[in-house]
């Protein structure tokens, strides 16, 4: 990724020296900038000489694996560096340690961004989105350089100064997880289009294709168009049924669900996809599961015209909830950092370059410039629409599903989320009765102010007691 | 909870002094004990006579608001202890912070214990359940007490070493977490029958109570059963109706969603009740949303009688897996910790003195006595029994609140997380290979070992290019 981003940047025009322990590497770049370019790129084989190849004020950013490395990576970087230079670290780091290399690096009079960047392999040498968070004054010095180097979108480059401190870590942290999410629901779409409708690789490759000409138009369903569509080199039929179905994570889902629960917000979604994660690591107890559970749904016969048609609907609902919980997320972290983080322009970044790259983006950017205090991108009057338009072919084909003994536990979360959010009165009151029963923790009431409680279990047994006290 | 346990421990015979900083607390339970005793209780007004009339080795329960205010009652007290005494914190602490007092106390040799009580302020006084972990020398030291004081079940007192460290404050957590997924299930269960059903207060009253004598029965549908029952005294109409619908909680539910995603461990049914106390909190919002997205399930006709008996078998299926979700919780954290934890012993200290306890928590004794390495509750010969058997009423259920536009987030995330454990093959394998696309993070094949990395993009545009590389 380091050298991708290196040769992007180059090829911009902007002189570049880069780095790296190991020196094969180094040649294997220099090659690269000559091969693909030429390129203005120099090598080094040492950090001093890498650090004094630079003019002043020098911004050195570097890619390796969060935690220590970084620590290490600035420790041999940051002796030959001087007063006004700066960091930046591209990786997926915990915002918390960006914010204790701020303050570390200060001492020294060095600037310091933690930018997250997404797109991977490709979107890295071809543009990806970038979220710089930090020092500001380190952002304008390299702003022309990032803006060149981004993804570039009708309305600008995907970049922009996201805030202080660990924020941009923070942002793209939340972009993991909703990219968690996005996945997630396309395999279960996938899932019971394939287990419920009996569609073949062919056929789903073309419905993919077919759905990323409208709404749901973005890179992850056009790369699952295309997956559906590979051969399988080593057996007859697709390459994709051959994948073992474990997955693996790198720890940004896992924070994006501790972070929610930590701020209070719900993120069902998002959390919903990690534990599957999580259950799809345990191959051979859901083998074993799978012998002692025999399959018991009830496959209905579902028209597959009106099957597709429903799961194309309802894999758009359910993502709308994921944004809305991601959205959130980042939301209440503004508010209790004091980061001023502007929503619409997190979408607006996200347009291009990234994973989560999409159509949809657009109008989540809109929703936030019709409202920046959107309390939920469900309640924007467009996306509202579009949502209680979708209900219908949401739950059927979620009930479908559960009744084929699939429960697509991503859409099934996100539909508890909308249903949860839209209704003004929940069963909350019961739950609340009983914390007061057990645990004297005291109830609002709907129709007067102040906070009470009462002896429910001599009430309930003895119908001449009188235990309700008002406490205020 | 305080006053309670210390009139406990009186009224078992066993001389106590008590000590506050609010001086008329003192007075109060020495009011108490003589009332509700005589008993045995002494009541100081400084910490140094408070520590002074205790015979050596010293044993100190201290009961106050987890946190620093723990730190600043340690510092009080143990002023005035001796090597060999032993402080026991009765809170809801986070296991992490016992660990650090047990360093930290240790080195003027006090012991220190961990104990988790649960039970409310009844339970504490009738008797709780007790899970101490730490120092095994000051458990010893207390034992005979603590299996006095505990609440009594046919097979001991609710009372059991849990284990080193933060170890009784992590199996209190876990508990608290499986509190809040009953809590939820048995709103949803109300939701349900109130809102689809269409039952009165005066029926889930009955109904409660009839299910309190089968499998279900509990202390929490025991009450449940009594809220019903409950007058407005203010108002016509039951009190339950006129309790706001925002739930109250106090960090232990978040801190075991958090720890579930820790230790990857899948644990919905929890996280799904914090999100829903969560979204109760939103009130305002959600009677903002109420009015833009109108309700819009059908609701069917369902015949009241078959909704009643499904929604009882729903209730214990999704209940089986909470609690596998919370004992898997527990199994992770006691690998990771060397802690050695008995989940079965777990299960039976559980079953009088606290707000969870069941019957069924028997049959989980018994599980993990048949099999201790026991993978999941789920498959369990009796568990897996009863969750076939339950399963056609729970997609019922399920499908059926959907449909109204409920969606039960509790019954939901247990069913979705039953049908991915029991899938010997999850869609997983379309995620893996969505990552080895953009990223490169390669994947497994079902039919032969190794590494591989697809050139999917490539492969999919183009039918005569060739890009599998098996990598080892």
């Amino acid at each position: 990724m380091g050298q991708n981003l290196a040769l992007n940047i180059a090829e911009k025009g902007f002189p570049i020296s880069v780095y790296n322990r190991t020196t094969s590497k180094v040649d294997e770049t220099l090659h690269r900038a000559q091969n693909e370019g030429p390129f203005p790129l120099s090598g080094h084989y040492t950090p001093r000489d890498f650090v004094l190849s630079l003019q002043r004020p020098r911004s050195v950013i570097i890619l390796v694996k969060a935690g220590s490395p970084v620590d290490q990576t600035i420790a041999a970087l940051s002796e030959h560096m001087e007063s006004g230079d700066c960091i930046i670290d591209g990786g997926n780091e915990w915002y918390e340690n960006t914010e204790r290399r701020i303050q570390e690096v200060s001492n020294r009079g060095i600037l310091y961004l933690g930018m997250g960047v997404s797109g991977g392999e490709e979107g890295a040498r071809n543009g990806p989105s970038l979220m710089p968070g930090g020092s500001f004054e380190a952002y304008n010095n390299i702003k022309d350089i990032l803006e060149k180097v981004a993804a570039q979108v009708e309305d600008g480059p995907c970049v922009t100064y996201i805030g202080e401190g660990g924020a941009g870590n923070f942002v793209k942290m939340v972009h993991n997880g909703i990219e968690y999410g996005d996945m997630q629901l396309i395999s279960e779409a996938y899932d019971v289009l394939k287990n419920v409708g009996g569609l073949s690789n062919e056929e789903l490759g073309e419905i993919f294709g077919e759905w990323n000409r409208g709404e749901l138009e973005s890179f992850l369903i056009e790369i699952t168009s295309d997956i559906f569509k590979v051969k399988d080199d080593l057996a007859d039929g697709e390459l994709v049924d051959k994948i073992l179905d474990k997955t693996g994570m790198k720890g940004t889902g896992k924070w994006t669900v501790q972070q929610a629960a930590e701020l209070s917000v719900a993120a069902p979604t998002i959390a919903a996809s990690l534990d599957c994660r999580y259950l799809s690591g345990l191959k051979e107890e859901r083998e074993n599961a799978a012998e002692i559970l025999k399959e018991a749904g009830l496959k209905e016969e579902v028209g597959a015209k009106r099957l597709i048609d429903d799961v194309r609907q309802a894999l758009y609902a359910s993502k709308i909830c994921s944004y809305a919980q991601g959205m959130n997320l980042l939301r209440a972290k503004s508010i209790e950092k004091g980061w001023n983080l502007n929503l619409g322009e997190m979408a607006r970044i996200w347009k291009g370059g990234c994973i989560i790259r999409a159509v949809f983006l657009d109008r989540i950017k809109q929703a936030y410039q019709r409202n920046p205090n959107l309390a939920s991108l469900i309640v924007d009057p467009e996306f509202a629409k579009e949502m209680v338009q979708r209900q219908a072919a949401w739950r059927r084909v979620v009930g479908t599903a559960i009744s084929a003994g699939i429960s697509t536990p991503g859409m099934c979360a996100s539909l508890a989320y909308f249903d949860t959010y839209r209704r003004a009165r929940l069963p909350a009151n019961l739950v609340q009765a009983q914390r007061d029963l057990f645990g004297a923790h005291t109830y609002e009431r709907v129709d007067r102010p102040g906070a009470f409680h009462t002896e429910w279990t001599k009430l309930a047994r003895n119908s001449n007691a009188a235990g309700v006290h008002a406490l205020n």
